[in-house]
């Protein structure tokens, strides 16, 4: 038998190649490579300032791993699948190019703890991105919010037309979960930020490392208190995850939202057409695919929560090989939510309200009985039998088919005699949405005074 | 602004770019040209019989579809995201290639039926491919039930020897488990193998098309009976994962079963060289990878499940682009499952029996006791007055350091009189076993039986 | 120490009281108690049988058992946490009740494939009901097909409207997810209905039963094969999960489609008062909360599914006490599903579908844009080109301000001198509809003749 | 018709019975009544100073409120399914109490930001709760590890044993997951603990509140900064519930590791009777069940989870009825999450390892050639190759049947001249954990400084 694999001697049968072909994961790990690299160097870094390599040995192997850094950038690196995954394609390399001395780059280190600090400075690198991509869109809402902070739009429940709000407002609830979301993934990113290098294969190393380097280098916040826990912990990735399924439902409500408001039914606003797709049959339909997508792809982010919830639960420590499952559905799931954000901003911030529909959409079906209600407990009816009294005009306006602002003062004191003529003033979507004017409240003032505290908190 | 996007006249902004990346398809479709190649030459087929093509447009456009087919098994065919999917790359060539005849492929039809009937043809040939390999899984289980029906093997509750089995037993278990999956994917194909062709967008089409001439050129079993439903309908692929899915906690058990016995601790099973990896410093370690993995990967499977799930709950009939998110999950799911049946099939096949030592653990704790609790009942006390009786005896045995069986007869009659000398037959983990010699039960003899019927049903 | 525990004898310590609590099943297993009582009965009976009890042990067993059945029926049993289960509790009133006879009833049984048993037959009594539940459902909705083959409703593609179809098509599309449903549990009732009887602990029983007797009297199909596999596998309550799942799904896309019909913004379908809840305040208003909360139920169903798959990956077998975890998920299921089918099928029997608003919708947006094009296609028009002959006959109505139908002829003929007269026919939504009269077609014709079929089919 | 319905007026029907119990949710939401009550009290003070009620009327409302919570924590208070839900069952007692002005609590109030507020202030609660425990759990660990900082054990990878650790050291790798947990909840308590109140149905009030006064008096940290999102946003129920899963895999890989380690396969720890149980008939058994409940519950917490985000995701704002299924989700969570950390923290607490055994695993399989390959870099021979030379060395041993420690010196120093006789010093087990000796590492004395950390840390 003939074979480079390392525990060759002992085995009398050469690994079966659909074994190879199974267990291999370099077709997926190798976009860790300039991550593995930092890594590496910063390790080799600390073993020499140790005095566990020399100077010499240390530039030998930075460099080294720097001409193979660029390689990959420039797509010049030819990843061996046969070599397994991405930290041995780099060390064999290494050691083809500087000789020997690459062969010493991996004391006082293993595998376990190597590819835990790589995922943990691309889950770093990640948050970053998503961070970012998070301020924007918060940033955009909030701009929206500020130029429809006087548009009247219909808030629902049940699916049904129930309050008049303030346009600007319903943007500032979105952005409120968005703040949410970048809180989560900035708390995230703190449990990430920590240093497993020194934990070697799960036990520690008898070398004489000095660990606080290598997290100076690496900009880690501390270093993993236990090397039992450092190479079996996969925590951040599952928390990554479970933010972004609930950054992804967020998208996903406020897609909803778009086909709704977009379609001929509400047709209460418009997207970009560079947004949009259309029918090649019917020139003036406008399909919110992008929203669709969005919505539908929350599906495979909050499967991919379950994928890594189901493979951690369960094994004992330290490592075991179903670990390895653990980076397709991460890289899923991080290409998602970062592609989903990059085309949603831009194409909420270009949405077009029309607002004469919107107007007259907050206005269906006595959105202000409410208001109506309000009024008679501010003259002193209980609020029950408030309740009582407007229920009886509605009918009244049923009956005649006409709005509440449209009946008559007598029939209105008819059912109550607080009502007095100051009454229809509070009767119209404008003075209803006017009215809700605390902190929180839809009333164009208060949405004003929030954007002021969120540009002042910036 | 230019544009070769069919609906462009209208909108007065080129589609954006990250639009395009956005929404693109063919990047993951493209795997089900051949099945989109297959459906076009019998919906043409069709459109010939049904004389709303010529004869001899029928044949430029099948002959043109052949020639397509090939280029791309050939791999010669250059995939154009902006053509967005399988679909129009595939009949914007044909045109190319054989004229304005090809502009009337798409006549009765829409992608809306034609991407459900793609992936029907598709999924029924992984269907096929997956009652194949669940087949040959079974059929090997069945040989290593006959090879090893003979040997001893502790059987387990709460991780503890609970009593003895023979080894063949238990694979023939675990071949219950793959016939119920290869059942329950045979129901699937059922519901699967139905024809959406015809359905068009959503209502049907005013041509005067027989669909049972394409349902029988394409080997579907019967028409898909609504339009509305042919075109959103996509339980056949949830079906597929959930069955999948068990399939996959099956593997997982089995795997779990295979990382437990070849462990140092329980050293009961030894897996072939070629299917496990080892260490480069420690020779004689064997790591059961492939078994961990296929158990990792059960969490992916299940994560696309509940992917698909998500996906499909709460749309409206019939089509929104959510839909086209349908189909990597799906794909991940069967590339997932075939290659682990192709790989654990082998690797189980070849497993060696540590047969000594499986015996010895067989014995351990007692795992006897509850065969002299059967022989008092058989003797007349009832069985809740025998586990009492037991109870002491083994408290005995335990206070002696002794086995059961090695507990003199005086000792064990002092507990009940019911015991006779020929109580020590029914103590040795052999005359346990066979003794459970009824239909299912673990005795060698109806292993083999077991076996037989098995054979003959086959 | 003093404790009634049968293992209490070798302990030193009683159990902890946190412990009991934790680990009783009683407060949730107890409805499995009539089924317990069915499969004890037979049980004894094959013991007489086979004489391994007496007549008169079996008649006083059997007697004793029933008059508990009774006590349990008429609310006069006492559980008893301290019993742990359901199967202690009845098998302690037993021998209290007819002495130390009832300590037989245990022979050659374990709880094991006791509770098996137990777990199998409630899963075919509630299949049965989910099968009753689902015919009734799909009969409702062939009744209301028929009520409304005529009537003409809007067809949506990504929540626009795309081309008008038939309200009874509709239903029938509906309903071909539910005849799919009950086809799914009438699968798993297949391998739901195997007797694990005799499996007792995990490796059969030493005692001369006859399993066949059993097997029949209990009406199941066949006996489990295989002990081991008897009493570890769950297979069956997973499958109804997610059969129960994917009919949740179902129900949901209808609500879904409920909610957005009987808005404001879409009007177009009225549910009963009795199946609605109002306001206080705006007595005009009727909320869908039927239809909200049933798909807000899918959510449980499907995270029920899921608990379960987590719950047997990677155990080993046999028995493993995380078992008992299988009973509450899957009750909650059960129990939701019957619940949401006997509230929605009343309230979808007597839907009202404004069939004015309904046409007015159904016209929108050039919904017939698409029989234009099949005019063409069938005038010889190749298909690609009768498409952007349509799109630019569009325009010139959206320039007009009018509808496809309101162009003059020469305006259509501008554009194609493929137009004739003729073509108005195909213009109207109805003229559309009944084009489409192909089987699965949405031409009222075609909903007729579907109905036929079916009511002939049953 | 005859109903007290708020909105039968208009309703030509009565409420079917059927709706009735299908929609209730008084059966479940009646746990959140002190918290309702809780919240009631404040809102009603607010509206006293903000002179919206007069102190008479505050006073009446408050002192009935008080009067119905003793009622209810005395088990006096009547619930009625026909009320609906836990609010209106409280205001209907308390305006039977204290007559009309009852009817002015709910002024410048809906239910969407009253439930919200009660779930909120229940979800405070459970997370002070779960911190405590955790807290606990921690502590506990942190005693054990001190206690067993000497003792030797199996540290694992493959479920093969890889390297000697310290228990103790074990038992911090628990704890550091523990603290994570901890951590996370903490983060959530910070976005959970703000007040929705004031945001009314969706829009706010029209009345001149200050919900100031009710955040400080209900000790919420800050306000919800928007109404809609204040009534639509149940993050923080999804967010305790994906921590909570987090910790189950976390409490279930502990419980993995306890089931094999009492094994008698493996036979390394021991746990206390009293959270054991026992077998009838083998008494010398003990079974692990806590652990392995606490691991199968893991599976319902998860699919809880995965209810919750099914759930949301896709609703668009601002209240559906759809919310109303958040509540049993989550309380199971809650109430499965505490149970399993009150039983599980003294069962840990509790054990005991047996170090003979544990001291001979952790030196089977050679679990001292990393140290070999360590001593041979300290010695100058790069790492690639020193493992080359273990692996011949350990094949020696192999071929002699003996350990490395027990290879002469000779036969060491043929693979590799830089073997001195120092080299045993490192070849036993207790000198490799020694060895490991920085931060991070598996050393006794590193153990201890850990402890030592945690301590002043806390």
């Amino acid at each position: 038998m003939s074979s480079d694999k390392p525990w060759a001697g002992r085995f009398t049968q050469a690994t079966d190649p659909r074994v190879e072909a199974f267990t291999e994961s370099v077709s997926f790990d190798a976009r860790l490579a300039p991550y593995d690299i930092q890594g590496s160097i910063a390790h080799a870094t600390m073993l020499g300032r140790c005095e566990i390599l020399t100077r010499d040995e240390v530039d030998a192997i930075v460099s080294g791993l720097q001409a193979i850094d660029q390689q990959i950038a420039a797509g010049e690196f030819e990843w061996d699948t046969a070599l397994e995954d991405v930290h041995m394609n780099i060390e064999r390399r290494l050691t083809e190019q500087v000789g020997d001395v690459g062969k010493k780059l991996h004391t006082a280190r293993s595998r376990n703890d190597q590819v835990a600090t790589d995922l943990r400075l691309f889950m770093r690198d990640t948050i970053d991105q998503t961070g970012a991509a998070l301020d924007q869109l918060a940033d955009t809402l909030l701009e929206l919010a500020e130029r429809e902070a006087d548009t009247i739009f219909p808030g629902h429940t049940h699916m049904q037309v129930a309050q008049p709000v303030s346009f600007g407002h319903h943007m500032l609830a979105w952005r409120e979960m968005i703040l949410r979301d970048a809180d989560r993934f900035a708390d995230c990113r703190r449990r990430t930020n920590r240093m497993p290098l020194g934990a070697a294969a799960l036990a520690g190393t008898p070398h004489p490392i000095d660990r606080s380097i290598t997290c100076e280098l690496l900009g880690f916040d501390q270093v993993c208190e236990n090397s039992l826990d450092a190479v079996s912990d996969r925590d951040f990735a599952i928390e990554y995850s479970a933010a972004a399924s609930l950054l992804m439902v967020h998208l996903s409500r406020m897609c909803e939202e778009l086909v709704l408001w977009t379609s001929a039914a509400f047709g209460l606003v418009e997207l970009p057409d560079a947004f949009c797709t259309g029918s090649s049959i019917m020139p003036q339909k406008k399909n919110p695919d992008i929203a669709e997508l969005v919505r539908g792809k929350s599906g495979r982010v909050i499967g991919s929560l379950q994928a890594l919830l189901v493979l951690m639960k369960g094994q004992p420590l330290a490592y075991n090989r179903d670990n390895q499952e653990d980076k397709e559905p991460l890289f899923d799931t991080v290409d998602t939510v970062l592609a989903c954000l990059r085309v949603f901003t831009p194409m909420v911030g270009a949405l077009e309200v029309r607002a004469d529909r919107a107007l007259a959409a907050a206005g269906q079906g006595f959105a202000t009985a409410t208001d109506l209600a309000d009024y008679l407990v501010m003259h002193g009816v209980p609020f029950r039998d408030a309740h009582a009294v407007v229920g009886r005009c509605v009918r009244r306006a049923t009956d005649a088919g006409c709005d509440l602002a449209e009946l008559p003062l007598e029939d209105l004191q008819a059912e109550s005699a607080a009502i007095k003529p100051d009454v229809y003033a509070v009767l119209t979507v404008e003075g209803s949405v006017a009215a809700r004017d605390h902190i929180g409240g839809t009333a164009p003032n208060q949405v004003r005074a929030a954007i002021n505290r969120a540009r002042n908190a910036s």
